[in-house]
C-alpha cells in the first residue's frame, strides 16, 4: 500500500495543470512573516502556544491590520492600495453583511447569501497576496506601545478544535469592530430575544418562526398557547424594527395564509417602541409609515420594556405581552472589547478620534464606524451609527492611508512628518426605510441634528 | 391603552381583504378532530398532557397517516386523492430532500434551498385542507390493534419549548420513515463523522470545510496540522461518496486555488472504500470513474475502517489517516424506530411487506421505501435502498389507496373484501452518478442482481 504512505502529501497529480496555468493572478505562498515561540506547556502538541506575524522589515510592504469586517472595515480594505500595503483582517465573520436587506432574509424574500459578501471578494489580495490574510478571530487586546494586537481564533461549534492565541504586529491599525446591540441592562433580553445584526440572527428568526408555525398545529395545543407561539413581538421602532415588522406582515399575508392556513388566524405582529417609530424621519413620513404598518396588521404599542421572561415581555406599566418570537432592535452601544481599550473615548463610550480619524494619543491607530466618534476637542458632533457614515469613513481612511504610504510613511512610526491633507467631513445624503408591501420611506433632508447617536 | 388589551386577538384589520378574497383555494379551519384529555400532572399548565386526532367517523373522509417525508412518503402524498382522503404526515423534517444533488450543496455548487421542497408544496392539502396536517414530530410507537400512532413533537434547539406527546388515529398507515446511515458498530463514527443525508449535514460539511480553511491560515499552525485540517476523508465509495469526492475536488480546483491561495497546497481528498468504488456499476464505467477521480486529485484508498478518533481514522491494517473533515457514506441499515416495531421483518431488518406493499399480519398498515422489503414468502428479492425504488413504490401505493378509497374501503378495517389489482413490480431503469468536472456515469442495464441491498 505505497499510495497510503504519502497520504498527507499533495502530489502534483492533485492539481489540474490547465487550471493552474490560467490562474495568472495567483502569487506563490510565502510564510516569511510567520514565527513561532517554543511551546511552554510541553512539547507533545504540534501547535506552539504563541505565534504571530512579526513586525515588517523596512524593505517589506507595511502591514495594515483591520479589526472588523462591517461597513467601515470592508470599505477601507476595498480602497487600500495593495501595491503599497499588505492587509490583515481580524474578525469573527469572514463576510460583510449588507445590513439594510437583512430583515428581508428572515422571511425568505431574499436568500441569506444575497446579503453576505465574502471579504476575499471585497479585497482579493486577502485571498491571494502572500502577506495579506484574513483571520477568523477575536481581538483580545491592543498593545499600542509595541504596535501589536493579540487575538484568539474562533472555533465556536467545532468539535475537537482548541482556540489558538496569536499576535499580529501592525504598521497601521484600524479599529472598525463596530458596536453591540444595546439591552439597556434589561434582564432576560440576551437569553430570550433575537437581535437582527448578523446572518445567523436572521436564520435563527426564520427557524423559530417556522418551528412555531408547525408546533402551533399540533393536537392538544390550546388556543391561548397557539396565540402565544404565533405572536411575533418586535422591540424598537427604528428602521430595523419597522422593516422587519413590515416583512413579517408581508409574510403573513402572502405565505402563512397559503401555507399554514390552519393557524393563519392566530399569527400577528406587535411593534413596541418607547417613543415615536422612525424618530429620525420627517413627521409626514412617520405618519405615513404608522398608517401603512397598521393597515398591514402590525399592532403598534407605545411602551417601555421592563423585563423579559421566556414566554412574555413585561412593560413598565405592568402589562404582560406573551410572545413566541421576540426580536430586539433598540439601537447599539459600545462593545466590551471597545470598553476594555485604554484609549480616549467620547461621552457615549466610543473611541475618540480627531479630524483625520486618528486616535490622537497613540501612533498609527485609527478608528472608524460605529465604534468611533469625534472627540469633543474637534468641535464636531459624534456621528450616528449608520452604514452611510461607516462607509464614507472607510473610503476616506483608505485614501488617507494610501497617501501616507505613497509618501513613504507606511511603516510603524513613519507618518509623523507627513501632511495628512483634508479632514474627514460627513454630509448626510438622506435616509431610507422599507415598510413592507413594496413601500418605503425616503427622507432626503441633509440636516444632521435629527439623527440619534449614542 | 385600549389597543393593548386585546393584544393577542387578531383583528380583521390585520388581513388584507384583497389577498383574502383571491385565495379561493383556502378552506375554513376546522378543529373537530381534536380532542384533549385532562392533564394528569396538574392543572397549572395550559397544555393537556395527551391529546390527539380522534378516529374518523363514517361520514368523514378516512385519514391516511404517513410516517416520513422522503422519496417514498412524499411521492405517496403527492399521489393521494385528497377528495377521498385526509392526509396527516408525521416527520422530523418538513421538506423532502432531493438527495442526488445534496453533495453539490456542500461546496456551493447549488443552494441548499434548491434541493429541499416543502411538503406543503408537494401536497397542498396539507397546508390548507381542514383535516390534513403536517406534524413536526417523531413517531414513538404504532398501536396496530387500535389503529393509533403515538408521537412526540420535535423542539430541538428551541429554547423554552417542551416537547409534546400526542396520538393520531389512522384509517390507513403508511410507514415510510426510511433507513439510517450504517456505522457497522465502529466506535467514534457518530461522534466524529458527518453523514450526508440531510440538508443540515451538507450545511455542517460546508461550515467545517470553510472553518478549517480559515484556521489553517492562522499564525502558529504547523505544516502537519495544516495538512490534517485540510485533509478531507470520505469513507464509502458508493454513489454518494464518489459524488461528494468529485464535488470536493472541483471546489479545490475552482475555489480554493482562487480564494484560499495561502493554503491551497495543503488541501486534498481521500476516498476510503473496502471493496471497489461504485460496485453496482458496470466494470468499464468503474474504471473510467477511478481514472477521472484520480486525475482530479482524489486519492483512492482501499481499506477497512476499524476505529474513528477525533483527529484520525484507523484502518484495519493499523494505518492512521489524520483528517480535518470526515464524511461517512457507507450505506444504510434499519433505524431504531423500525427495529422497535413488532412487525414481520426481512432478514436485513426491514419491515416485511407482501406483493401489494401491505404488512400482512395487521390491518391497514403499509410500508414503502428504504424501511421496507418484500417478505421471503413473496418469492421476490428485497429491493435496494434507492430513491428510484422508493419513488415507484410511493406512486404505486397512492394509486392502490385511491382505488381502495373509491371502492369504499378507505376507513379502518374497510378494505378486507376489496380487490387490490396488480401487484407492485419494480423495473430498474438504470443508475447515474456524477464524478465532478461536469462528468457523470450512466448505467442503463436493467439487471437487478447487481444492486446491493441490506
Amino acid at each position: 500500500m505505497t499510495w497510503l504512505r504519502n497520504l498527507i502529501h499533495v502530489g502534483s497529480s492533485s492539481i489540474n495543470p490547465r487550471t493552474r496555468n490560467t490562474s495568472l493572478l495567483f502569487l506563490p505562498t510565502s510564510l516569511k512573516h510567520f514565527t513561532s515561540e517554543p511551546n511552554l506547556q510541553g512539547s507533545s502538541s504540534n501547535i506552539p502556544r504563541y505565534s504571530g506575524l512579526e513586525p515588517t522589515k523596512p524593505d517589506e510592504k507595511p502591514r495594515i491590520v483591520v479589526l472588523g469586517s462591517g461597513w467601515a472595515g470592508c470599505r477601507l480594505m476595498k480602497g487600500i492600495d495593495t501595491n503599497i500595503y499588505d492587509v490583515a483582517c481580524v474578525s469573527p465573520r469572514n463576510h460583510m453583511v449588507f445590513t439594510p436587506l437583512l430583515a428581508s432574509t428572515c422571511v425568505g424574500t431574499l436568500e441569506f447569501r444575497s446579503v453576505a459578501e465574502p471579504i476575499g471578494r471585497i479585497q482579493p489580495a486577502i485571498s491571494r497576496a502572500p502577506g495579506s490574510y484574513f483571520f477568523l478571530a477575536h481581538c483580545k487586546g491592543v498593545d499600542t506601545d509595541n504596535h501589536v494586537v493579540h487575538c484568539k481564533t474562533i472555533t465556536d461549534g467545532a468539535k475537537n478544535l482548541e482556540p489558538l492565541d496569536f499576535k499580529i504586529s501592525y504598521d497601521k491599525l484600524v479599529i472598525a469592530s463596530g458596536a453591540e446591540a444595546s439591552t439597556f441592562g434589561i434582564q432576560g433580553v440576551k437569553e430570550n430575544a433575537i437581535f437582527l445584526r448578523e446572518v445567523s440572527h436572521a436564520q435563527e428568526i426564520r427557524r423559530k418562526l417556522l418551528l412555531n408555525l408547525m408546533l402551533s398545529d399540533v393536537p392538544g395545543v390550546l388556543d391561548e398557547e397557539k396565540k402565544r407561539l404565533l405572536h411575533c413581538v418586535v422591540v424598537g421602532g427604528g428602521p430595523t424594527g419597522v422593516e422587519f415588522s413590515g416583512e413579517l406582515s408581508d409574510f403573513i399575508i402572502r405565505d402563512v395564509h397559503q401555507r399554514y392556513a390552519h393557524v393563519k388566524d392566530y399569527i400577528h405582529v406587535t411593534l413596541i417602541e418607547a417613543n415615536e417609530i422612525l424618530s429620525s424621519f420627517d413627521d409626514s413620513l412617520r405618519i405615513y409609515a404608522t398608517k401603512q404598518l397598521t393597515k398591514s396588521g402590525v399592532r403598534l404599542v407605545r411602551g417601555v420594556v421592563k423585563d423579559v421572561k421566556s414566554h412574555k415581555v413585561i412593560l413598565n406599566d405592568g402589562t404582560e405581552v406573551p410572545y413566541g418570537l421576540l426580536v430586539w432592535s433598540t439601537g447599539v452601544g459600545p462593545s466590551p472589547f471597545i470598553n476594555s481599550l485604554q484609549l480616549p473615548k467620547t461621552q457615549g463610550g466610543r473611541i475618540g478620534v480627531d479630524e483625520w480619524l486618528r486616535v490622537p494619543s497613540v501612533q498609527d491607530v485609527f478608528s472608524i464606524g460605529d465604534c468611533s466618534g469625534f472627540l469633543e476637542s474637534t468641535g464636531k458632533p459624534v456621528l450616528p451609527a449608520l452604514a452611510q457614515v461607516a462607509e464614507r469613513q472607510g473610503k476616506y481612511l483608505a485614501d488617507l492611508l494610501n497617501r501616507i504610504g505613497k509618501a513613504g510613511g507606511g511603516h510603524a512610526n513613519g507618518a509623523r512628518d507627513i501632511e495628512l491633507g483634508d479632514q474627514f467631513v460627513y454630509k448626510h445624503l438622506g435616509s431610507m426605510a422599507s415598510i413592507g408591501r413594496y413601500k418605503a420611506l425616503v427622507d432626503l433632508r441633509q440636516s444632521k441634528d435629527l439623527l440619534r447617536c449614542y
